[in-house]
Order: C-alpha cells, then sequence, then structure tokens
C-alpha cells in the first residue's frame, strides 16, 4: 500500500534513500531450480550507475549487489533473495543549503507536505539511487527469462530533436558501442554533439528509450485491469522522470484509420505489421513487445533558479554541485530491468490459467 | 492474479461478457456515510452507451445499472456495494460466422491461445461493453471525490489529425454540447465531418481524451512503484484500444531543456507553469493532474481484410454489422471514471500515511 | 482491504446483506476449460439453507444461486463467474425493534461503532447469509479440485460436549444420513436429543465441525507468512461464531513430548502417524490435511437479555423471531467451502514454484 | 504470492536462510513521525534469541538488528524500513549429515519435493530463526502502538499440562521475573522442573501462550473474510510449531450455551464479560483482545528416530546437536510481535472507512 513492492507473483519489495546506510530490497516468488550469475548483475547494475562518460554525472558509486539469502551454490531455491547496495561517495553536507528548499520540478516539496518530515539529503527515497534496486532485481528476472529463450533490445532512440528512425532488434553490442547507447552511431554522434552543448550551457535535455522484446509466448497479460501493457506502462511511469509512455503505433495511431492500422493475422499465427506492438486485447500475441518511453530533461540544472523554502519564503536555488545533462543513456538498463519483472510476473501468473 | 480486480482501498472487481446474462462488479472499500445519487450514475453510463448519436455504433443498449447492496437509504455503509447491468440487445447469432475466425487487431487469437477457449459472441469479456462497469464504479467514486471538492474536465482534443490546443478546464456544459464532447464548437465541427467521412469509408479513426483533475489535494500518490501517475497510466492503458499515455508535457517534454520544462515554485505551493501535470516524484502537488490518452482507430471495420481462423486456414472477414467509426466520444466517460477511481483510492491510501 | 475479498489466484469477492436485492459475488482465477454442474453448486447451498430440518432455523429461503458470467456451455472460459442469491422471505419490519438495539455478543454495537452507520435489518452484512456467497463459490473450487481427485470429508464432531472419537474419512452418504451431519448415528442420536432439549429451554448450544482432505499433492502452501494452515486458519476464523481452530494434533499436542508428537516417515513418503495434520512447514506432505473448528453458541436466544441501545440506555432484548438453536450442522457446508478455496488457490499458486 | 510478505499497509517482506550471510526485511507502510526507539527493538529481539537460559537451546547468536533506512535522527520519514540481523555462529558443517535426510514432523521431506532443491543447512528458511525478523518488525509496531496507548500482556500460560489459571493482565516485570515467562512464580516453578525433566530424557514438550492487549480501539477489523481475529489466527499459525489458535472462551465455547456464552453490554458500552474476546463480528469492540495459541512439542530430540533419506532408504536420524527443550518461553515475543503488526495494520486500515 505504500507502494515499496513491485509485481505479483515475481515481487519486489525495496527501500533505502540516497543517503542512508544502504539501499536494497526482497525478491520473492523467484522460481526454484535456476542459476543465477552474479556478474551479469554487476553488469546491468553497472550501466545504470553514475560517473560512466563525461555525459552523465561524475559522482562516482560502485553500486557493488551483495546477495544475502535465495540462493544455494548459485541456484535459486524459491526462497526469497535478499539483497543490499552500499551507499557510498556520500556528501551529505552538500545538501545542507537544500534542507528547507524546495528545489523546481524536484519532489521535495510534495514529500514534505505529505509526511510532514522530509530526508532532504541526495533526494532521500526520491532520488533516481533507487532504481539501482530495480536494475538489480530485473537482471535475475532477465536471466530466468533467458532460460526460456526470451531477449530485450532496449536502446536510447531520441535525445532532444535528434531520433533513430529504425525499428530493428538491436544487439547489445551495437547498443553498447557509444556512451549514449543509441545503436546507430551516426545518429549517436549527434546525440552525443546535443548533450555536450546542453552540459556546456549549465543545461539538460530529454529523451527516450526504446524497448522490444522477442520471444514472449503468446498468451501472457491478463484481461481487463491487468492488461500486459498496462502493467508494462505502469512500471514505466514508475520510473522517475518519465512522462509519456507508448506501444505499438502508440499516440501516432491516432491520426490513423481503422484500415491502416489493423495488423493483419498471418497463417502462422504472426502479423504482416505490429502497430499493436505485440499485445492485443492486453494479451502478448507472439509478436515482439515494442514500447517508447518519454523522459523529461532531469530537473538538476546548473543555472540559478527562483524557488521558495519551507516557510513559503522566494528563494534563490544556486546552480551548482554534479549534475546529469541527460539521464536517458543511464535509463536504458532501468526501462529493460522493469520490462524484465513485468515479463518475468506475467509468465508466472499465466501459469494458473489452465489445471 | 486474473486481473478482474483494480484499486487497492477503493476497489472495483468486474466480472461479464458481451453476451451473457449480465455484466456487473463489487465496489469494495467504499467510505461509510456519503450519500450516493443513483441518476448520476446512470448520466455518466449514458455516455458511454454505444447509440447516442449516428458518429457511434448504432447498437442499442439501455445499460441501466442496479445496485444491489451497500446502502441504506441512498447513503452508504461501508459494506461493498454489488451491481449489474442486464445484457440486452444480443444478437448472438451475429456472430455465428466468427466463431472460428480471428478478427485483425481484436483479441480472438490471444484469448484462444491463452484459455483454449473463447466466447467469441460479441468479443466475450475482451468487448468494451465491460468498460461500463468501470463508468459505474467511477461515478461512485466521483461523487465521494465531488464532496471533497475534487472536480474533472474530461473531453477529446484530437480525433485523427483534428486537434483542439486549448488547456483550459472546460465545464461540463461546453463538452456536452457537442456529439464529439470538443468544447470547442469550431473544432468539434471538423472533427464530426471527419468522422462522417471516414463512417462513409466504412472505415474508423482514434484520437485522444484529456483530462483534467483540479483541487486534488497535495500529498496524493505513493513514492517509488505506485506513483500516482503510474497509477493513473495503468488505468489508462486498461482501456481497450489505449496505445498512449503522456502527462503534463509528456513526450514534447523530451526535446526540451531543464531550464524550459522546470516548474517554479510560487509562494503559495502553486507552480508558474504545470509541465509536470500536477505530480512531483509521482506525487501530487495541488496543481491540476492533467493527461491526454491515445486511442487507436476501432479494429472493427466495414471493409474485408484477409485473416485466419482456428485452423490457420486463410479466410475474409466480410466487413458487416453495427460499429463505431470513431469510440473516443463514448471513451471520456471512461477516462474519467478509471482517473476518478485512481484518485480516490489515493485519497485514502494516504489518510493511513501518518498516526 | 475493506475485506470482501479471499484468495490469491482464485479469489472470490463477495457483496450483500440479509436484507438488500440481493448477495452474489465474483470469483476471478477461474481456471478455463474446467466443466462446471450448476446442479452441485445448489446441493451444497441447500446443506447451508435455513429451514432443513426443526433443528434450525425456520427461516425459508430458496437460496437459488444464478451465475451470471464465465462458462460458455457450461465450461470454464477463464474470465469471471459473477453470481447473485436474491433475497427472499424478507420480514425487515420485524428487526423494527433492533434498530436502535445492541444485541450482546452480536456485531450490532461494533459496525455503528466503526461505520456510524448500520442497516440493522436481518444483521445486514453481518449476517451468516454472506456465508451463502461462500458456499457457491466452494462449490466451483470443490468441482476443480474434484477433477485433480482432491476430496473433502466435513461433519460435525462435537456438539455441547456430546463428541465423535472416530478419525476416519467418512462418505458424503454417512455424514447426510442424520440431520446434525454427524456419520455415526448412535452419537448424532444423543447430539439431536440435546440441540432439541436446548431449543426447548430457548437456548442455544455450541459444536466442532471436522475436516479431512484426502489426495492433496505434496507441495502446496508457502513457507513463513502463508502456510497452509495459516491460510486455511484464517478461512475458518472468518466464518461467523468461529471461536477456534487446531490441526492435526492441535491443543492436545501441548501435553505431549515430541517423541510422542512427531510423525515417523516412511519409505513411501506417507507418515505412520499424523499428528502434524498433513502439514509440516506450512507446506502440504501428502498425507491427509485435518482440523477441526469450534463454534460458539449462536448469540440469538429466545430469552430476555439486557442490553443498550445506541444512546447508551440499558433495554430489555426480549427473546422473540426465529433462531437457530444450533447452527453447526449448516455450518458443515461453510467449512467445506472455504477449506476448498483455500486449496485450490495453494494448488494454483505451486505453479508458480517453478519455471 | 510466495507468501513473504505480510500485512496490508503495515507490511513486512522477510528474507533469509538460517546459514546465509544474514536475515531481514523490509517494513513498508511505517505512518511517518514516530520515534523508534532501537534498544527497544534490541530488547525484543534478546527475548526470543536462542541461549538465554539453560532451558532454551545454547546456540549463541547475538541477533543484532541494523536498520538500513527510513529514519532521519531516528524518527520515522514514512519510507520502507530496511533491516539486516547477521547470521553468526554458523556450524554449516554439522548439518552435513542432514543433507540428504528427511527429519520427522520437520519441513525437510515438503521442501524437498516442493521446490526439487532445498538448503538444508539448520532447517534454511523453515529455520525459526526467520522469526527474528518478525520480532524486529513487530517491535517497530508496537512503539507506534504505544504511542496510541495500546499495550500488551504477553506469557507463557501452559507448558505441558501445567497450567496458569489466571486471566488477569500481567504486567512485563511479573512475566519477565523467571525464565519460562509465566507469571505466576509458582506455576513457573512447576513448568520448570517439567521442563528439565523433558530435557534431562532428550525429549522436548508443547505449551500455549496467551496473549492480551488493552486500550484497542472500537472498530477495528474488517466484516466477512478480514475479520480482526482472522488476521491474528492467521498470523499465529504462520508462527513455527503453532497447532492451535483460540480467542476468548475458545474451545470451550463448544460445549456452553448461548445464554451462557453472550457477553452483556454495559451502559458504558463495555461488557460485562468477555468470552467473545475483545471482538464481536470481526471488530473489536473496545474490550481486552484475548486468545491462546497452542505450540507442539519440538521436532528436534535427542533421541534416535526412524526415518528415510531422499532416495526413500530408511535411515536412523541420531539424536545429537543442541536443541531447544520448549520453545514457548522464546516464542512470547513472537506471538506478541505478530500480533502488533496485525492490530496496528488494522488501526491504519480502519482510517479509510471514512472519508
Amino acid at each position: 500500500m505504500a507502494g515499496s513492492s513491485f509485481g505479483s507473483i515475481f515481487r519486489l519489495t525495496s527501500f533505502g534513500e540516497s543517503h542512508g546506510l544502504a539501499i536494497g530490497g526482497v525478491v520473492d516468488g523467484v522460481p526454484a531450480g535456476i542459476r543465477i550469475d552474479l556478474e551479469k548483475i554487476q553488469i546491468d547494475l553497472d550501466k545504470r550507475k553514475p560517473g560512466q562518460s563525461k555525459l552523465v554525472t561524475q559522482r562516482k558509486e560502485s553500486d557493488t549487489v551483495q546477495l544475502l539469502s535465495g540462493l544455494l551454490d548459485g541456484v535459486t531455491t524459491g526462497t526469497p533473495i535478499g539483497f543490499i547496495i552500499k551507499n557510498e561517495d556520500q556528501h551529505s553536507s552538500d545538501y545542507d543549503h537544500l534542507k528547507d528548499a524546495y528545489r523546481p520540478s524536484h519532489a521535495d516539496y510534495t514529500y514534505q507536505q505529505k509526511y510532514g518530515i522530509r530526508d532532504h539529503r541526495g533526494g532521500g527515497r526520491s532520488s533516481a539511487r533507487e532504481t539501482a534496486c530495480r536494475v538489480a532485481a530485473g537482471s535475475i528476472a532477465k536471466q530466468i527469462l533467458e532460460s526460456l529463450g526470451i531477449e530485450f533490445s532496449t536502446y536510447v532512440d531520441q535525445i532532444g530533436s535528434v531520433k533513430l528512425d529504425d525499428n530493428s532488434f538491436f544487439l547489445s553490442d551495437a547498443i553498447e558501442s557509444n556512451v549514449v547507447r543509441c545503436p546507430d552511431n551516426h545518429i549517436a554522434e549527434k546525440m552525443i554533439e546535443l548533450v555536450e552543448q546542453v552540459r556546456a550551457e549549465g543545461d539538460t535535455i530529454g529523451g527516450c528509450v526504446k524497448c522490444m522484446i522477442v520471444n514472449v509466448p503468446v498468451g501472457l497479460g491478463e484481461p481487463v485491469f491487468d492488461k500486459l501493457h498496462a502493467d508494462l506502462g505502469k512500471a514505466m511511469f514508475s520510473i522517475n522522470a518519465v512522462k509519456g509512455v507508448e506501444f505499438g503505433s502508440g499516440f501516432s495511431s491516432v491520426s490513423k484509420k481503422g484500415s491502416e492500422n489493423n495488423d493483419q493475422i498471418l497463417p502462422n499465427g504472426e502479423t504482416s505489421t505490429n502497430n499493436s506492438g505485440g499485445i492485443q486485447g492486453g494479451i502478448s500475441n507472439g509478436m515482439p513487445i515494442e514500447f517508447r518511453v518519454a523522459f523529461k530533461p532531469v530537473a538538476t540544472i546548473m543555472k540559478d533558479q527562483n524557488s521558495i523554502n519551507d516557510q513559503g519564503e522566494e528563494i534563490l536555488i544556486k546552480g551548482k554541485g554534479r549534475h546529469d545533462p541527460c539521464v536517458v543513456p543511464r535509463a536504458v538498463a532501468i526501462v529493460e530491468a522493469m520490462a524484465a519483472m513485468v515479463i518475468l510476473d506475467h509468465y508466472l501468473r499465466n501459469k494458473a490459467t489452465k489445471i
């Protein structure tokens, strides 16, 4: 009810603030008998962590995950996997000037009003640091899905107005070939140029992450409220800074006619087009699941901004400290992790559809 | 787990197929002591029902709701409100030709694969008829929210490429002044013209519904997974034909800079702009909650389409029967109902934030 | 959260007061492809209904269930089964004298304090009439379990101090051979004699229901909080008038030594004794699941009682109207229904234990 | 669904095996603004921990809890409290002889059958060590309840056939005045004598814990399925070794008449007797909540026992190692912790009953 759990059967419950002793979580509902590779979890965490390139925040965090339970000799036992990621590189005093300040488009004001108390250091619970727990749990989910042949292709397909127009299933090598995680190096260069320019201005810029999932069995998703894309949609909107989500032909379907947008079913059960984004009536149809996630520009900028403090007095928020000019390349790992948890959860839920 | 329930505290559990005896549901978690006006529920149901104008399907259903429990002399007692809406005007035999057919971009194929059995009459459980239950429950939620001063403005702001560009809080009178429920009569006329043209072609067209909610208290929504807009986003994606959802500046925020997109906080706690759409860090900030929902064109068209049957044989789906050239005007009631359930649920959840 | 739903996957959500239009519910998570026999549901409902014999209340209710959805030609489709049972034989005015009165050991006082409003007619939502919905849903569960070979033996093994001391798996014929549903006719006669004597006094008497479930597969139940007997225990305590529950050797194990109480495991996996009641570590071990449920005497008696009204004034509650001298024979159907829902729910949950 | 979470609003999710790196959990739904005393948590943990006296196992575990999040300067912030308790004193090799063995009345066989894999060291997840997490979370709950005036009296009222017959609300001092936690020193001596005798035999003995909770507001608990005592009942049955639970007059009410068992309501809303155990219709009535929990004798005994191994071969389980002759004195802390979580959860749930 307080919203720190995600999923029905495969279920992550997370905890932790930016500047406490540790963040972490419990992954319950992990099927028994699956070998988990700790290094793969770390690789995913490293994709999310700050300080990877000059395009993202220079804050240093090793983000090392420690699994505390649920495995016997590297194999899942069906019992919950507890894990922690210790907080490091905390300069809590860096945030003293923000103790009473409400930063624009941050969660400072809303947390204070909701709880009457707020851990202001590094954004507290509202910090995107929390998403490291999602990446750890999602990486476990991905390894289980991998054993079923289900694969992900997640990448940056837009930064500012620079957009990739290519709907291929890109492999990890292509995606990881540059710092913005856009699999087309030509477009990637333009994106990098844009981000550097924005960074030089002390400003930030938004972007879009595209996710494609293949080999998803037909039949995942529940009719009515827990449609597969409803749960994926919620998963995406739960990520910090996400302002829009679309599946298949998405917002562009609005100006299409039915005869244009319908996906013709072929004798093998596949469809000739995939405007449905791999989901019909809320249930996977075997085609690639496709969606795009829109991230607003990061709210923390290196420019001075007018705001108020907790007394309602006007103040000036000075632009200083470390910041992410564009968070989208790091968000790729988070989008993929959340998607993986949803797909695995619905895979497990679907097992009860028949006796 | 089978997905027929929605909400945590204020919770609708629905049932029913297009062609069974009745659809209906149970609304649990209704606060005690609130007077419910049955007529208001019926008015909302009438906005959703088919046959309202020549622009929508000519199927006739009276959609009369019957409340079976939970009220004493019109006042909620805190116990669940059970309700049914009887199915009428069923021409089940009209669907005999579809018994083995998989219609393009419908849920026929996915249901059959998932369950191994499927009620093909009128779409069965995948029919949008199910949304009448949401409207009934949402109308109860709206009446409770009204007692708290919370108001909705929900309308069509785009059909095809015809778009309203006006972010006002439109009153019900303006919205209901024309059959497409677009509060600008000039734009509405263009929309009507477009829908009539599409209908004449035997085709369908998509559109967008805009929803704005005012007087929402600060503090609704939970951090991390159950952010207010994550639950609203799931609610919207659970509605048939929805392919995209965006909050505040939404997809357009992608190409904005942080300095442009940030909402400056004013001494009274309001913000000078509302790119956040009334939600920051997943928690309402007291500004109007704003979002847009993209509906694809209805899949049922009056044109012949190639498809397959349940033997994997190629067939021709004939375009015949009743159809909705544009469902968006009817969808207004559904969007508003789902939004109302989410807001009330989070209002009740927030009561446990402090002792 | 308001507590009208039961179960995780196989899930009943019920509604209805004693004197409204109808009671009913929604059964979600019903596996697809199972034939349901409506007559069997009615047989179970008839076991619970009042007026079966002179030993129970003479109130007449036909308790006819109407299934509204979720079946196609009698076979489950995987979508929710909505159902209603109309209320009949309501003499609401019979309860006028109780409008402001708080009856001893009833829920009048607690409902009024909790909700500030209360449907006093026939006990409203607190009436045991609500349990008819459980029996309907449980009967569906039993039919699904039957297809898996799982069988129930549920009977009265104690009324007052008259106790059956026989731990056999009694068949339905023996149980139904007398009006108290005690499979030993000699003991049954003594029970009947006791109930008649108590009835003549205008008083009531308690009793115990025993339930034994065979052919439950090994492995049902979840470690830690959702142990199989924890969920069965909750199910039983949720039935009106239940004051105690025990599994296997139960309260008598308290005075046993470990060497006496331990169940020796045999080479075939069975145990030589069944003090564990078929559950070890919260998980079924393949032995019969065995438990006993203690029902207090019905609170409504035909004797005058001192109490208070809603103004806190002392009043005399007159003993008049219809009453059940002993509810335990009717409770057999409720205990079995609740048990069936728990077992089926855990059967379905267990499907996700491995990939 | 995998059952590692407990509670609806105030919700513990736990993890950890007996011999992993650590056990721990996440407490979500903690109301904001409450000061938490870490020492009090430790005091409760110390009551549960092994090695307190010669009457319980001599295994040494310091059971030191570390809170990782959710507090700012000792005050709850409304965000989840993550915590770990490191495992120590592990002699994992002590369990090598049990790797393939199924101990009688333990969960070895059921875990292996359910998961196909099992952490045999110290019982793995089925070890009562897991209950330390419950005590930590319950201690937080108790501190919050204390701020509302709600108090607990939990003690041993029976070991073997030695029974305390006194229904007083005993204070902590009396309960803690002897090693068996029975507030009557005369009875306690008999209990100690019995346990020592049983220990000398290499055997174990069962017992009962009584819990009484005062100053619980009227109105906690939900009608129908989530009755207050149904949730308390589930909480108790989820504790290792519990075989029976009874509320108020419990099993003894079976042989009572209604006129004897009914609790007369007095003008001040209290009742003259408390056979209802403080709960009517599933809702607290303001009287002390009273229940008894029956624990079977510990299954691990110092006597040789016949059993089988995972090949179905007959083996002899040698009685050796450390064992608890009677676990009930340590269980007091667990019963109280679970009860506190249920009461607080329902206190928070009840906030949504009215607007």
